[in-house]
Formats: structure tokens, sequence, C-alpha cells
């Protein structure tokens, strides 16, 4: 079995990557320190990989909280029905929370495990790609703000992160592809050689090779994992690498509605704006921006920003986001591809003008 | 200015206590890193204070809150209320959340600033005496969930604590009296000369003697400063004794409906109850629980539970207490005034019976 480790001193906690892994009882037990468990799931999730868990962990006194799937319902209102379980059901500050689900489910059970009685443990045992590759690694927790994507949350990590790779044969064709928006991340912020090994596999990911899938999972988890141990709480500048396309997908999140694109969508879609505004700028050769792009495309991620949202309102809610918010507008941009950098220092006429082009219908941008 | 410290390594931070300090805009810039301040208070102290600060901080850029006042109103809806006011006014993560007002007050604000954009800075300037001698010290920060009391929540340091004891003067005599019961918690947990004083002393304090209320703020604050230093999480016990009169209070509260009897009240009784049943169980002598069940009665507190909720009913809300749930009860009694102990090791008949006399009117217990 595939073992990382995010280094995190005394809340160091190992990844677990292997196909099976839901079978497996002895490994999540080792994990579970109190008798009691609460599963949170999904709608979609539960039918499918819930009966597994239950018997794996047979013996243990488990409940289970089902919620509605979809981004729309990462709220304030969702997390009160998990907590409402709980007391329900009599969980105590021993008890250990289990995310079995996507980035949604995997975000909002960790910020319940980080609020509920000021903090018990939570296990995350992620089921899609985007949670496998990103989000269930490095403790952010968040549910949204109808006024801004996970603007309530807590830093709180998980104790192990345990990812069965067979639960991606029931992944849609398209969360596989938002999935891989994360992957490509990884390449453009800071690893070369893995966007380069990319193109030459990106054909093979999307059949669903099990063997490429799971060197993709790994080696983006180890990307994750270094960055998180570098800077958990996103202090000296490191980890806001990771939000590489997300001020731009996060405006189109809250523009359109919560769930309307997949995250990995909007992230895809915002790392080509980030790629553009790079290029326009002078920072990436049209180079690198033509193979960013064409990867994003051939992973069957959008490209081009909904037309719903026009560019005035697009830079209000860019604005809006955790990382602007009140002060400069910072951005992650590109200097070339592996190379990423955080910066507040760049033409705003730049942005305005390139968002603009996308109302005109022109915006290919170059 | 009496300055004391919660020594937490990183985390140490000051307690300031004087009168006249809300006027002291330098002392509270000191702690403020950020350009912006969001107040939050609710409608009783917003009147009489919020302007008095607002010019000590001119020149920064403040935005205010104002709640309903009252326990009923910490809940994750009024939790809320404080993230939209935030992002409606663009408040980033260098932000300052400064607590005005009581504990709901300083707990709501605490946990916003625990969980607004994963965790700003927060200020406690509390304005009742319960506030500044408990919970404004000590970064327990929470809401209240239908099913119980402070169920949801953070641990979250405060930059500072800021006691003016002006403040007291406008207090009304019911919330002085419900501020005394933290106060004679100290002296009955761990500190008998504390308690001592305070026999003698009690009228001054209800008189609003402010030599002598300045006295008991700076004993309570030390007090809770060294058991916070020792145990912040709640991990070695010793926190935990804080919780005297707690698990019976909360019962208390949860059971009539949050902000029928006042937390300090339902402390205050809980107190009493807490001894009665250590005096049963032969722990405690019949002297001792005298002195305790007099010096509550003479802050004007209530010693005996409401009627409205019945024994069986009594014994399942503690049940649901945090200390509780999901195994055996525990519960802080006293082996002598200044002499407390956690223990799950005592008859639950003893406290069942006990519960019971007071269901049938008897129930002085002895």
């Amino acid at each position: 079995m595939e073992t990382l480790a995010v280094q995190l001193g005394e809340r160091t906690y190992p990844i677990y990557i292997e196909s099976g892994l839901l079978h497996d009882g002895a490994l999540l037990r080792q994990h579970v320190s109190g008798g009691k468990i609460m599963v949170v799931s999904n709608e979609t999730i539960a039918p499918r990989y819930l009966p597994v868990l239950m018997s794996a962990l047979e013996g243990l006194r488990i409940d289970a909280t089902v919620l509605p799937d979809g981004e729309q319902y990462k709220t304030l209102d969702t997390l009160n029905i998990i907590c409402t379980n709980l007391l329900e059901k009599r969980h105590d500050r021993t008890t250990t929370l289990l995310a079995l689900g996507g980035g949604v489910v995997g975000d909002i059970t960790g910020f319940a495990a980080a609020i509920y009685q000021r903090g018990v443990d939570f296990i995350q045992v992620p089921t899609t790609l985007l949670a496998q590759v990103d989000s269930s690694v490095g403790g952010k927790t968040a549910v949204n703000h109808a006024l801004g994507k996970n603007m309530i949350g807590a830093f709180h990590q998980p104790r192990c992160v345990v990812i069965d790779t067979d639960t991606l044969s029931t992944l849609p064709d398209r969360e596989l592809s938002a999935g891989l928006a994360e992957v490509i991340k990884y390449g453009l912020i800071g690893d070369a050689p893995f966007f380069d090994w990319l193109e030459e596999n990106i054909e093979r990911l999307l059949q669903r090779d099990m063997q490429a899938i799971a060197y993709c999972i790994r080696r983006s988890c180890q990307n994750k994992a270094k960055v998180v141990a570098a800077d958990e709480r996103e202090q000296t500048g490191k980890r806001a690498l990771l939000n590489l396309g997300h001020t731009f997908g996060h405006a189109i999140e809250t523009g359109l509605g919560y769930g309307t694109w997949l995250h990995g969508e909007a992230v895809g879609c915002g790392m080509v704006m980030a790629a553009m505004l790079s290029h326009r700028l002078g920072w990436l050769s049209a180079g690198d921006l033509e193979r960013t792009c064409a990867l994003i495309e051939r992973a069957h991620l959008p490209t081009r920003p909904p037309t719903e949202i026009e560019g005035e309102r697009f830079l209000e809610l860019m604005a809006a986001d955790k990382k602007a918010l009140g002060g400069r507008l910072r951005l992650v941009l590109l200097r070339g591809i592996g190379e990423a950098v955080v910066t507040a220092d760049f033409q705003l006429e730049a942005l305005r003008s390139m968002l603009g082009d996308y109302d005109r219908g022109a915006g290919s941008g170059q």
C-alpha cells in the first residue's frame, strides 16, 4: 500500500492510497480513538459505499448523516443538521467524524469536527478525484456564505486520509475532469515534470487507466503534503500558491450560484484566465500559455468564463474573495509552467481589459 | 493600571483592569494589527458604550454589529448575521473583532473571530461582572444548540481583555448577582482564603463598592488565568474544575429555555446542588455545605432548581451535557471549601434521590 505523510509535528498524519481500502476495517480502526463514529456522506455516495464501510467497521458504534448532494448545501444550515444528529445520537467529545464523499462532504464534515464541542477527531475518505488529490489533504475546512466561497471555516487536520481508488469507477466523467483541474494545478504551480507527464498521459487518465490514476493521485498528494507541511495556515504565502485559478473560479461559482459549475470546472477555467492575464502582462510566454490552455481543454474543462457574468460584475466578485477583501486584489499568476507567484503587483487595467474582451466575445485574449 | 497576563506561550495576552479604560484609545490600538475593526455589541450595551469606544478609536475604520440582547440569541443564526455584516463591509483576514458586552456577546464574537475566514483577531471588552471575571478570559467561544449549551464552538484566545470597571455602574442588580456566582466559584474550587474574604465582603460588593469590586475582579481573573495557563484546552482535567455547578446549571438553562434564568443564576443554583450532592455522598461537611448555601443566598442567587423541571427530566438534561454525553455522567463535586474534584465515581442513586426530593418540595436535601 502507498503511504504518504503530511508532516505537521504532533498533528502529522498518513495518506493511504490503494484499491479496496474501504473494506479495510483494521486500517480505519487504528485511527478511531473513541468507540463511536459518525459517518457523513451524501445521497449519491451513501447508497454505493456506506454499506461497505459499515460492514468493515462492524462492532463499532456507527451512526450516519446523509446530506443532499451539491455545493449549494455547503452551508451553516447543513452544518447544523450534522450537529443535531450528533447530539441526538449522543456523540461526545471522543467521537470520530468520518467524511465519505467528495470535496463538499469533506469540507463540511471537517468543519463540523472542528467546532462540535470545540473540536473532535475526523477521518477523510474521499470518493472523488478532486477530493482525493486536493481537498481531503491539508486541514482546510469550511462552508460557503451567500456572499463568498469558504468564508466560514477552520484549520482542522484529519487523523488520516484513506483513498480507495476503486471509488473512481463510479465517478461521472464530468467530475473526473473536475478533479483533473486540481491535478493540472500542481504541475503549473511547481512541478513542471508532472505537467509534461500529464501532457503525455491525459487520455489514459480520462479512460480511467487505474495505474495512471493512482500515479497522478500519489504525485498530487505529494505536492500538496509538501506545501501544507511548509505553510499549514497560509501564513508565508507558499500555501497561497495552491489557489491558482481559484479567485477567478470562486467568482464564477458565487456569480452563477453554488453548484452550477463544479468547483473543478471553475478552477480549470480560472487557471486559463490566470495564464491569459499572466501572458498579457508579459510574464508568461505564448508557448506556455498555449500548452496550459490545451491541456485544460483536453481534460474536457471549460476554458471561457460563463457569459452571464459580465466584466465589472466579475471584478466585483473577485474583489470579494478572501485573498482580496478590503485591500488590493492579490492573484496567483504564472511566470512559466511550474513557476507561480502570489502578487498584487499587476495593472488592474490589464485584468479589466481581459474581462471586457470576454464580454465582447473576443477574449482568446492573445 | 492593573495588568495580569494569561501565560500561553506565543498566545500570551494581557488583561487590563481599571476604571475609564473604554476611553483609552491608545491602549486598544496597541492590539489592533490591521486597520479595520468590527465591534459586536447588543441593543442594551451599544447605546451606552459604543459612542465612547468609537470616539476613543477615531481614525480607525470601525463598523458595528448590534445584536438583540439575550442568551436565546447565542445561535448559529446570529453568528451568520455577524459574518454577513463582515462580508458586506468587506472585512478581510486582517480585521479585528471587538466584543463589547456580556458573556453572550463575548462568546459569539469570539466564535465568529475563530471561524471568519478561518480565524481573525479579536479583543474582549466585557461590560458585565460575569464576563469580566470569567467568560472573557480563556478563549472558550461558542454558540448554543437547541439540544445543549455551548455545543458548537472553538478555542480561540483574544489579543487582550480590557475591563473598564465603570461599566458596572449601569449593570442591573440581577446581573451583578449573576456575576458573583462565578466569583464565588473560584473560592469554592481552589481559593478558600478568597471564599473567606467574600463572606466578609459580599455586602460591599452588592453595594458596588468599587474598591471591593476591583479586588474581586482581579482575584477572579488571577484564578482563571492560572487554570487556563495550566490546561488551555481542558485536557488534563484541571480546567474542568471551572465547570463547578455548570452541569446542573446547563440543565436548568436548556430545560427552561435559554434566557429564562441568567447563566450566573443557573450556576449559582447549580453550585448549591453540587454541594448538596457532595454532602449526601459524605464528601462535604454540613458546616461547609451551610457556608456555601449561605453565601450564594446572600449574593441574591437562587438556591433551588425551578419546579418546572422534574427529576427524571433534569437527569436527562444533565446526561446531555458535553462532559457526560454518551458516557458516564461526570460532575465537579466538593471535598471542602477550596477543594473540588472532577469525578464520575459517585452513586447515581444519590443524585436521583436528591432530585426526587426537590420534586417533593423537600430537598433542603440534608
